[in-house]
């Protein structure tokens, strides 16, 4: 077993704290990874506040990790030592299943593997995530980063690039599109990106005029304000895609007005109750609401691919991990442009 | 102008009455029909009783029409005296915008002119439906009856029909599909004959085990009764399309839980409130909420033509005008199998 440090959430009402723990020895078609940086999700602290029900604890958040390969085992082919490699929000599913052949392994039919907050296919090992010295990890389960990129920029992009991109390649949006984006937090600020970088005209929707110059500078191409019912008005069928990624409660049926016919709202959030939705406002104009959930791994590494070609990357702010607790408190608050990164070096201070 | 004989409602309390009322005169593109039959359609009594609001009094109902063609304007090319035609839900819309031109009036960015209940173009001449003895309809908004069929039991495929049969084929469903069909009424009814007879595997979903046997005699291939929480446990990610025809309130989620991941669920009945949507149920598996309205022109007529080929025709009773209160009544406690047809003869009984 590889002794292993990081930090975890001893329950779900208490800080987290420096935490000791063991990796699996490298099986023969394993990878090691030094982590570098791991992003903070807001699903992080959903999860270590146990708001969805079900935490294991201690628990040890992260599943957004990037790395230097630093040992791989005797069948591993994908992977050599001193590459680059990205973990993202699973490690594992059961390879068998129709979703898994098709390459979409996050939505396995019998058990996808969360990277921490689970258990792996044994049903009793649980999984500990990236805010940690290393991970092992099976090499079909772990991504190629490019040395082009900024390993702390990239990070982000094994959550919130993934859970952006994905819907915005199955729905093939792009040139010629309208796409709006509800919500510029982490995921949003991606959307933004990348549907900008595929030829979309971009708006992004908030509740909030102070968002707008962040807005142009990631690339929108127009704003609106939604508690203005001037703006609002105007956008009434405009839009053929909108990708909402705000996973706090929310009217559906404001900007499902704001879909042009057969128009998709692809939900990338879950509010804790259901949202309540006009029929009507589907069916007068075959409008559709879909939802998305992260990406399979074929997928994942195309995004890679994608961003290192067109040198798109998350905006993060660098902490230290003994910062996360109070990072945990500002991404509550929206108060981060656009996702806290941890840097791992910074473990080695406790 | 042409004396015209009808059933209207004088007000959103009283019941249906005889009415007489005029047509214009037949233009160079109109068609005048003698109406054969009418269907009476669940939507007939919302609008008569203004449950959807902004209705016009007095209303002749009816939009499911069915007739034979007893004189053309100078200019009709599509139709000759003694033709068999229908007519459906809309009699014109602006004809110029994308969705009109797509083929696609129903979803006019202007304004599609309903068959009664309704402004013509010039946004003042109220619209009187198929509850009456004639009908004067632009050539391009008449469909073409096939004389194979029995025109009685056409008449509901102008409404029910093709509000079924546009999903249906736009979403291509059909052979290696499993579709499920929640309620059993006017339109659920013919989605299964529609979706049975294009190859699908359909299971009918009802909260009641008495409509087992017809729902077999229809032509579904399985049958379950949505009240039974150990059949609805069985039918987890289930089926590839549900068609949802229930306008009452009812849970959309326990429906969506069924679906397969990238399975598609059609809302073709709105229920009065808005309905709460649990947005992990549609993104855990890519699923999609989906509405559709009636269906274009050409799709009606494809539609004709297909289930004349096919010999696909709606379940009806047929009743004289005269019974058309107690019809509604009936109506509202699905008491009819499976749609009411007037048989227009019956107005000179008066």
């Amino acid at each position: 077993m590889i002794p292993t440090k990081g930090y975890a959430a001893p329950s779900a009402t208490e800080d987290l704290k420096p935490f000791s723990f063991e990796r699996r020895e490298v099986g023969e078609h394993d990878v090691l990874i030094d982590i570098l940086y791991c992003g903070v999700c807001h699903s992080d602290i959903h999860q270590a506040r146990n708001e969805w029900g079900g935490s294991i604890y201690p628990m040890v958040p992260g599943h957004e990790i990037v790395g230097k390969i630093s040992k791989v085992g005797s069948a591993v082919t994908k992977f050599k030592v001193g590459d680059l490699a990205g973990v993202g929000c699973f490690v594992d599913s059961c390879r068998t299943c129709e979703s898994c052949k098709e390459g979409l392994e996050q939505y396995c039919e019998v058990h996808n593997v969360g990277t921490y907050n689970s258990l792996e296919m044994d049903n009793k090992t649980v999984t500990y995530g990236g805010y940690s010295s290393q991970i092992v990890v099976d090499e079909n389960y772990t991504l190629k980063v490019s040395e082009k990129l900024d390993p702390k920029r990239v990070a982000p992009l094994l959550c919130a690039g993934i859970t952006t991109y994905s819907p915005i390649m199955h729905w093939k949006m792009g040139k010629g599109h309208k796409v709006a984006v509800v919500g510029l937090g982490g995921l949003g600020h991606m959307a933004v990106k990348l549907a900008a970088s595929l030829g979309a005209d971009v708006t992004v929707l908030s509740t909030s005029p102070s968002k707008e110059k962040d807005a142009f500078d990631l690339g929108a191409h127009n704003f609106a304000v939604t508690k203005d019912p001037e703006q609002v008005k105007k956008l009434k069928n405009t839009f053929h895609f909108i990708i909402d990624t705000v996973s706090a409660p929310h009217d559906y049926n404001l900007y499902l007005s704001m879909l042009k016919r057969d128009g998709t709202m692809v939900l990338l959030g879950a509010p804790p109750e259901p949202t309540p939705v006009a029929a009507f406002n589907l069916i007068s104009k075959r409008k559709r609401l879909v939802g998305s959930m992260i990406g399979g791994i074929k997928e994942t590494q195309d995004m890679l691919d994608y961003c290192a070609e067109h040198n798109i990357m998350s905006d993060v702010e660098v902490i230290p991990i003994q910062k996360i607790n109070e990072a945990y408190e500002r991404t509550l608050k929206s108060d981060v442009r656009y996702r806290f990164v941890i840097d791992m070096a910074s473990l080695n201070k406790d």
